[in-house]
């Protein structure tokens, strides 16, 4: 399988790369290192992606950005890196991808939490999560050739340390279970659905 | 109490100002007529009515332009009519109007049952319904001075019978039951719900 990771320089990319490439051809993008330069905040660059490319069987997308400070300051300015970032570079991987990805080929976006758990100090990441969960479900009924569509909404993640004092009381997800959310999507059956990999 | 409805030119912004005005004082702001002219999809515009109203007690949102299109054909552009529209605009009522408005006001914003029952062509809404449901969640948590925020989440409207065809099954909200919900979210003490009135 020709798996795309977005993000592969990541934390999570990272992890997931090692995880997969043993059984399959990865192609790492990333906004810096990887095989493929991408900015996911630009069509254009997507495009470009996907044109290198070519045909593929499966994304995975583990970047997101989001702005992550005081809500009385936030404004239309901050408030557009979780938009531009990982709402609809998220969602133009799929819009955009839809034309490149192979028949029963799947999409596999990142979300967390923070959708119906809000913390201080995320509010444009939750709102970036709920509008992703929301276009899956969407775009289950909408993809054509058994192509599908997850997200993978994770918890604080164990590798990430300096997140820990911002979510009290979460249970961080290990990354093995991060990875079983996303093989759970890649290779499982499911369309349209929120993962949980905990 | 000192209320504005946003979209008062509209069908569901019309019969809330017939059914609020008598008892309370009502600023009518719209695209076109109304008391006051607004453009949601500027923050300047948002800023600018904000300016004009001074102090209020409670902000309606009725206005949340999506697009309505075929998937296979929907790009970016398209995208941006939901995410400018539906989505910032009413972000930026609340992250600008938590400066003006009175200590224990309120925030009702619309959504619809589009975030978890989607149909086909309406994406773009979907993720935008999704996205102010999770804002509305995370909002309540942060503003201060007893402000409180909500979402209103109907499904199609009995005074909308364009829509009847593309959402097969629906049962119609009646205007009444709209008015109820928006009534739970202004009198009633709830912060950060979903309210579906019906």
């Amino acid at each position: 399988m020709k798996i795309i990771i977005v993000g592969a320089s990541g934390t999570m990319g990272k992890y997931l790369t090692s995880a997969f490439e043993k059984e399959h051809e990865i192609v790492k993008a990333a906004s810096k290192g990887g095989d493929i330069r991408v900015d996911i905040t630009a069509a254009e660059s997507i495009e470009n992606m996907y044109r290198q490319v070519g045909a593929f069987d499966s994304l995975i997308c583990t970047a997101g950005p989001t702005y992550v400070g005081p809500w009385k300051k936030m404004t239309d300015k901050e408030f557009r890196k979780g938009i531009e970032g990982k709402l609809m570079g998220q969602v133009n991987l799929v819009l955009i991808g839809q034309h490149y990805i192979n028949p029963k080929g799947s999409f596999s976006l990142i979300t967390g939490e923070l959708t119906n758990e809000p913390q201080l100090n995320f509010a444009n990441a939750s709102a970036a999560n709920g509008a992703i969960e929301a276009f899956v479900r969407a775009a289950a009924i909408e993809l054509e050739n058994g192509i599908r569509i997850n997200a993978v909404s994770p918890t604080v993640i164990e590798n990430s340390p300096q997140y820990f004092p911002f979510f009290p009381g979460d249970i961080p997800v290990t990354m093995q279970q991060l990875e079983y959310g996303f093989r759970k999507s890649i290779f499982g059956a499911n369309t349209g659905q929120v993962i949980k990999p905990y």
